[in-house]
């Protein structure tokens, strides 16, 4: 049967990353040793305080429906925490909660943005961010960041980028893949000519708590009236309560934005899952000592794959601020696909090619696995590197 | 700040009961003895072997990502009862889980339909059809159908409706609001006008196994090799095993189809709540007696509610097939809203007026809720009706 789909479905690329994952576990299906860095969630368990609160909710039959967009309990959760870690003071009419920060960016966009419009995308990106900008029939305008500029945009870039179609600027900080912190001084900058050219912004801070060298951190909404007037900010708890599969992410943003959220929600998915919703209320109520665990071991991580990679001169980065992910230049070694694809099959190594990011030179090293892993890992690389290029 | 949104998003009505239902739940709030016959879930608990697998999921650390459309086990578990109980034959590359039978019937309409398409919408309708086929840039095209018809469309009508811009068709059996179901030379005759003109449908069956004079179901797609090719076969546990809160529903289609809902659902929310498809897992094992309790006691309060509603001759029916909802023709006493209204106020009932669901002169009164709240609720209703309209 010849099937004509939707247009704005048919353009939107398939994740360029499952070829390689998809590979990678058939190997390990036939029981091949495969290091994997592939990895988009922690490898902690979600902690046992949270299991708990799903648990209680389960017995105590908190198993129905809620409003679409959470119960009112847990968005006056999210208020407390948007007012203590991100000085962002927002109503609970101004929280929707969804299935995932990845569910929350997409409805946003669904919403800001229409055919025609113009978003701005600073790359290398997260892969889902352009084909949701496809999905709502707008186009995305990718603004290509250097390793030099430690993969950040300028305000200058920005203001070159701008024209009377730009709606939307999606903002990424930590990043994934680059792992790069946006600081006070650059979000300034770029908040100005958002607001100068009544640009929104989504501000994805998925992997907020997940910095390494620094305490500061700065949510581009609480640097003003205007900005915070233009700014949708994201959050979750899949990243930093180690939740990936309970799907619970959510945003804060103008009032009017929300209620068309509500309405988009009501009528495409409902409420998130009644049980991850009570254990969202748990993971928002940790102690930070919880998360501190978490990040301790990230760092730890992170230092010691960046002593591994220091030994394979072929393979450059910049050290990441934050996230837990390495974003190498392996530009020396061949295009990223065509490197992943033969690393996973000559020292059976996963590790994601850059051209879903749109970085063809680059590949994304994950570090939620553990020590052991990543020196074999990075040790098999050396290996296969040092017996193909130093011939 | 003047916020022009995404056009398919701003002209997506909020749902119409949403009025009704927060002014019952504020005088609930206030300690008013409100009789609610407003609830589109079952009042009964989740199963306790279903809760406990879930808690076993918890346990055991599933909580992770999963394949965006779910886990291979769970859709081979959905093959299985598709076999079973709908005699039909799917791959598990045909079956795509997701967050309720909402967000399949969303993703599917999304995927199938294009701006100047136009889907055909039986009235009195779910009222999310409406919304969903017009977020996706396509029209709906109502085909009214009256109580004479028993609210159900002819393959005439059918007929006369189809023009060169009809893709889908959606049909919803048994039906809510209705409680109407399509028998098997209904569908055929209905089968045959789809296949003749290449018109997709979308068969919302997810109130299936709550049918109450009669064992046979029929699923569409089960009646022929061309009419299952362009039938996407909707279903999810919430109504079946009163799991609403846990959000899974699923469906099965073409291959092809599938692939496209897989990407989509990739880009949008990714996996449904693992802990959720696990327990998913455990309701698709139940025994069919676990279903049987919940359908006799339904069936129980169908019948009281049909001889209390029958003291009331300004109210008429048509007796309801399935699903757990009285559509209740209330034209003598006015519009439907206005009368949910005042009833509201003047003797604390609350019921779904008509017209989100097409139907200006019904209400929906929700069996899901005791004998004893019956009584009372249809006991109000009377007297305020005697009062009202016999003076």
């Amino acid at each position: 049967m010849n099937i004509k789909v939707n247009s704005r479905i048919a353009q939107a690329a398939p994740s360029a990353t499952l070829a390689i994952t998809a590979k990678a576990n058939a190997l390990k299906k036939q029981g091949i040793d495969v290091v994997s860095f592939a990895a988009g969630e922690p490898d902690f368990d979600t902690p046992q305080s949270i299991k708990n609160a799903a648990i209680e909710a389960i017995n105590k039959g908190f198993t129905k429906y809620t409003p679409s967009i959470g119960t009112v309990e847990l968005r006056e959760e999210i208020v407390k925490k948007f007012k203590k870690d991100n000085n962002l003071t927002y109503e609970v009419s101004q929280i929707a909660v969804s299935c995932g920060a990845k569910h929350s960016i997409f409805n946003a966009i669904q919403v800001l943005v229409d055919t025609g419009d113009e978003v701005i995308i600073p790359t290398p990106c997260w892969v889902s961010y352009p084909e949701m900008v496809k999905l709502a029939g707008a186009t995305p305008k990718y603004l290509a960041t250097t390793a030099k500029a430690n993969f950040k945009i300028t305000s200058e870039q920005l203001k070159q980028a701008v024209n009377n179609k730009t709606r939307l600027l999606i903002l990424n900080s930590p990043s994934n893949p680059t792992g790069m912190v946006y600081t006070r001084q650059e979000l300034e900058a770029i908040a100005e000519i958002c607001v100068k050219n009544s640009i929104f912004v989504i501000s994805d801070e998925i992997y907020e708590k997940l910095i390494y060298d620094t305490k500061e951190y700065t949510s581009i909404a609480s640097l003003g009236k205007e900005i915070y007037d233009l700014t949708v900010t994201i959050n979750g708890v899949s990243k930093t309560y180690s939740m990936t599969g309970w799907r619970i992410g959510y945003l804060g943003a103008d009032k009017k934005i929300v209620s068309y959220i509500n309405n988009f929600q009501d009528h495409s998915t409902s409420n998130p899952t009644s049980i991850s919703q009570y254990a969202t209320l748990q993971a928002l109520r940790e102690p930070e000592s919880a998360v501190e665990l978490m990040r301790n071991e990230f760092k730890i991580r992170r230092d010691l794959m960046m002593r591994e990679l220091d030994k394979i001169p072929q393979i450059s980065y910049i050290k990441p601020d934050g996230a837990f992910y390495m974003f190498c230049d392996v530009s020396k070694l061949g295009l990223a696909m065509d490197v992943a694809t033969r690393m996973l099959n000559d020292v059976n190594v996963a590790l994601i090619p850059g051209e879903g990011f749109m970085a063809p030179s680059m590949v994304r090293l994950s570090f939620a696995t553990s020590q052991e892993r990543i020196k074999e890992g990075i040790k098999r690389i050396a290996q296969w590197v040092e017996k193909n290029y130093n011939k």
